[in-house]
């Protein structure tokens, strides 16, 4: 079973942070996490290579922005929403409020 | 002289801000026009070289970060702070918190 590691969040670098946001995949990643929760790699994969999806997750999982778990044969990723307020107050907000997703602009007031 | 050329701010890429944003040094001369207002590029370089300091403004201006202008002979570089705010709320205030500026420290409450 692979294992994996994460840094602490407040030994994670800030341009690292933005380093794994500057790709369109891991950003669209980060907020589908955000939206939806917990997700295991083959619900955000879109039918890209594994090695593809191992190097993003690794970059993501780097810059302290998503842990991954192993459950049986799943691996499920976590925003780790609470973490990245502390550290980054607004960068979550920041993520999701640049595109605003249909269903919000459905609802807003 | 030279003429430099800016997108529109709604034109930039989530992507190609983050992208700028990833490097330490970029990341430090946004930091810096924030606080500071506009500079030249002399006043931004720490003896760079011409060419590496052309190349991180070109990133800058491209991602919608800094507006250059000629004045003279002087290039004078300035944060698109407002146009920003708008298309990215709360960007800036998150570059400017991630590390607290001891001057910011020592006045707050």
């Amino acid at each position: 079973m692979e294992r994996y590691t994460h840094p602490s969040i407040d030994a994670v670098e800030t341009c690292a942070v933005f380093h794994a946001l500057s790709d369109p995949f891991r950003l669209d990643i980060v907020r589908t996490l955000a939206r939806r929760g917990p997700l295991n790699c083959a619900a955000l994969s879109c039918d890209r290579p594994r090695s593809t999806m191992s190097h993003h997750f690794r970059v993501l999982r780097e810059a302290g922005l998503v842990r991954t778990a192993t459950q049986g044969t799943e691996h499920i990723n976590t925003l780790r929403q609470d973490e990245l307020e502390r550290r980054f107050p607004g960068l979550v907000a920041l993520i999701l409020g640049t595109t605003v997703p249909p269903e919000l602009t459905e609802t807003a007031s």
